[in-house]
């Protein structure tokens, strides 16, 4: 783990070291009077070998580290407070030797391959130039919608979700074409197949004309529509992102944000599903079948959702920077969660965060 | 999201924070210039009317909270730093109010609820009696066992992984038995099907008896191995948990511990594929079509395991508190992003961890 530079260790040293394991092993053993702590039951020079060996060798490093840390669980046992102190003391002097031997040999990574891991890490992620943009994700029922409302009120970010940006395309259209459709088909992965009456459009009764749905075809490039309006999206999460800082619920936004190179931060808020079933029953006024049966439905549409336009799993974790449970830290706590790791990280500092008194 | 109580406002107050909305999505046109950010296109009266409404039905309140923030967005690209700051704060009053009206209607729960949400925070969920237990699945080639391993080692837990368990097992079996069967065959999940040389036992040549062998199949009370040895080490985790603080890999112990409402944080540690490919190719010395392969037969085993024993998906965020990226992070960062957490939730204190300095 340390990136400390050090020598490859002369022979001696690593017999000395090694024998220093044995002698940990040997002095546990005695002190607790059980065979359990013991994990080296041959004479010390067979076992001083054999740890050496270990030592050279990913696959075997791995398992001497763990025979170490069995000596501690049953050093830790001790009752003398003294004596535990002494071989504790010992133990983690061998532990921080073992990892940089480790780091020697091949249980760390090369300079090339640590640059990769590094340029990913969040403190790095942001330069001066780029906006903050937070991607989130979430499942139904998991308070997610709020949490990210709360998180863009709380740092003073835009705040975008499916809503939001069916209003501002079909404005941005109607400034374009002079014309809108009021009918225009959205996918409905956020609003959860809800019908949510929409703004009144005064020029939504319009007749569209020939030459103007000619257009829209040309516009969309002959794309069904499902996928016109995913690329239209795209484009002005991406063109946003050139502009402001923003929080971004759903819209594959996370993948979307990825695949043209945007630095953002992705998260994906979930819940225990039994939990979310006991909100869905709340919020929506449902029986435990039919909340049960609605989250099934909703959770099946996002995954496919999702897969189609970004080829990957939904509610895997390795997607996102980070995935909480805010049946785990309830609603607030999620979001100071997320508050604490870009504070930490150094990508806001706290007189950005607003934190609003109660009452 | 505000705990506040709040009397359910009066039709007269309820009118007066409509008329509020109005104005701000009026003022923020006027300012603006753009159709863009104008939400509220009927006259006054008519919107006045509309908004009431939505605030009244869960189905369109959160639609009103949209409308709201998609008036901020527009009003935060106001040039005039006087007029921008003005109806920003007047936002932000609307937002609070908008929050504490939604908990007057149905966007909070119920206090049963609540309580539920709050009874699992990670707060409140270790008491004085409890033990600090960690359990930790991780994908391989993500740094996952090492930072495992690490943050045992900065938090003084005992640390158990799979060769630690199939060890005192073995011993514990020993003890038993007097007799012990070195060829027993201990599930690899957590190994990825290496085969790892195990510690002498001296009397491992030693020959069956029938009565061993009956008293054998007694303890597994006639289970497939693979069963028995899984049981076995549930117990462990159990009578452990009751016994020590510590840390563990694998193992499904965070199934274990939740089927035996043992208090444990539950934690996930995963990385995007390219990367756990590159460190692999890194670590076991392969070329990348061998480590693709390595890895892809690595998550099956260990997602069908976690799948036979626990019912549930091992790679699905909602069985764990906490989800990290280890390529987010990087290894020492993920350690330090564990500690935090767990400082933060007021788990640990800060004397408590260990931070060995470098070098």
């Amino acid at each position: 783990m340390s990136n400390t530079e050090m020598k490859t260790p002369t022979d001696q040293e690593l017999r000395e070291f090694a024998g220093r394991i044995y002698d940990l092993d040997y002095k546990t053993y005695q002190t607790t009077g059980s065979a359990l702590g013991r994990v080296y039951n041959d004479d010390r020079e067979t076992c001083v070998k054999r740890i050496i060996k270990e030592m050279g060798s990913s696959e075997t490093e791995h398992y001497l580290q763990t025979q170490v840390a069995l000596i501690a669980n049953m050093a830790r046992t001790i009752s003398d407070k003294n004596v535990r102190r002494e071989i504790m003391q010992e133990y983690d002097i061998i532990t921080q030797e073992l990892m940089k031997y480790a780091s020697i040999y091949q249980n760390t990574m090369s300079d090339a391959n640590r640059d990769a891991f590094d340029r990913l890490t969040l403190q790095k992620r942001f330069t001066e130039k780029n906006h903050l943009i937070i991607a989130i994700n979430r499942t139904y029922g998991s308070g997610g919608t709020q949490i990210g409302f709360a998180l863009a009120d709380a740092l003073k970010l835009n705040y975008y979700n499916s809503e939001i940006f069916k209003t501002v395309l079909r404005r941005l259209e109607a400034e374009q074409d002079g014309v809108e459709d009021a009918h225009f088909n959205m996918p409905m992965d956020e609003t959860d197949g809800k019908i949510i009456p929409g703004p009144p459009v005064s020029f939504e009764n319009e007749k569209r004309s020939l030459w103007q749905r000619l257009k829209r075809a040309y516009r969309y490039h002959g794309l069904p529509i499902k996928d016109a309006v995913f690329f239209n999206q795209s484009e002005l999460i991406c063109d946003l992102a050139q502009k402001e800082d923003f929080v971004i619920m759903g819209r594959c936004a996370d993948a979307v944000l990825q695949n043209n190179d945007i630095p953002h931060i992705s998260i994906y808020i979930t819940a225990p599903f039994e939990q979310r079933v006991e909100r869905v029953m709340e919020l929506d006024h449902l029986s435990r079948i039919e909340a049960t049966k609605l989250l099934h439905k909703i959770d099946k549409k996002q995954s496919k959702y999702y897969t189609y336009f970004t080829g990957k799993k939904r509610n895997h974790a390795s997607n996102y920077d980070l995935c909480l449970n805010s049946g785990t830290y309830g609603m607030d706590g999620t979001v100071e969660f997320i508050i604490n790791t870009l504070l930490t990280s150094g990508i806001v500092t706290e007189n950005r965060i607003v934190r609003h008194t109660e009452g």
